[in-house]
């Protein structure tokens, strides 16, 4: 898309710091690293998010993202990684252009995912689970 | 494995709120819920984290994501969603069976994902993808 700033920086119209290209992937540096190294990964076709990304440029999305999650850990000695991808600017989604985070880790690094909380009974996981269940017959 | 918690959730040993189910992929909802309908993607094949599942798999289990990310918008009605996956304690990976999340987002859930901040400089930034970049190849 012609407005699109991952669109841009894939056809290097801006400029990045590249981590790994192919002819259908390009990975670089986000610019606001959680930790350094931190990067990302986007198709060089726009999709939005996961949900309207064609499934094979996903099968290659998601390889590359294991080729630089080893890279990761391998090239900067960190001991874990953060794999990630925020749908929606609800979900954190900055830029409305399909990207895998890879978040290198270290021990102490202050850098807390998440916390959660059970569900009240079983009841009400079933609910939920059924409503989700439901739609991925046609989802 | 014989003592993998994941392992016997995916053949049924460990009762579960079943989400999805194919021949390679089970998928159910978290007990510790950050969001209710935070549902977990498991190979049923063994493997521990991103660095070590076979591409193929690798390739299934994103297609499911994709299934079930579209489900958990329609079927509960959330405007997005996290899709994550933890590799290494120190990434706050609890299991050590490969599991993506499917986390469901709303306007003021309140669940932050991270804050980030740039570099100090582009050099120390093309020094940090160097190193990633040249592991990529041996990756």
């Amino acid at each position: 898309m012609s407005d699109c700033l991952f669109c841009k920086i894939a056809t290097k119209e801006i400029p990045s710091t590249m981590v790994y290209e192919d002819e259908d992937v390009y990975a670089f540096l986000d610019i606001h690293p959680v930790q350094p190294g931190h990067t990302l990964i986007v198709p060089k076709v726009h999709s939005e998010w996961l949900l309207d990304t064609d499934p094979e440029i996903l099968k290659k999305l998601v390889v590359v993202g294991q080729r630089v999650a080893r890279a990761v850990l391998s090239g900067l000695g960190v001991e874990g990684c953060n794999f990630t991808q925020n749908n929606g600017a609800v979900a954190g989604q900055a830029i409305p252009h399909f990207h895998f985070h890879v978040i290198p880790r270290k021990a102490g690094d202050g850098f807390k995912v998440w916390h959660g909380m059970p569900y009240g009974s079983a009841e009400e996981a079933e609910e939920v689970a059924r409503k989700i269940r439901d739609a991925c017959h046609s989802a």
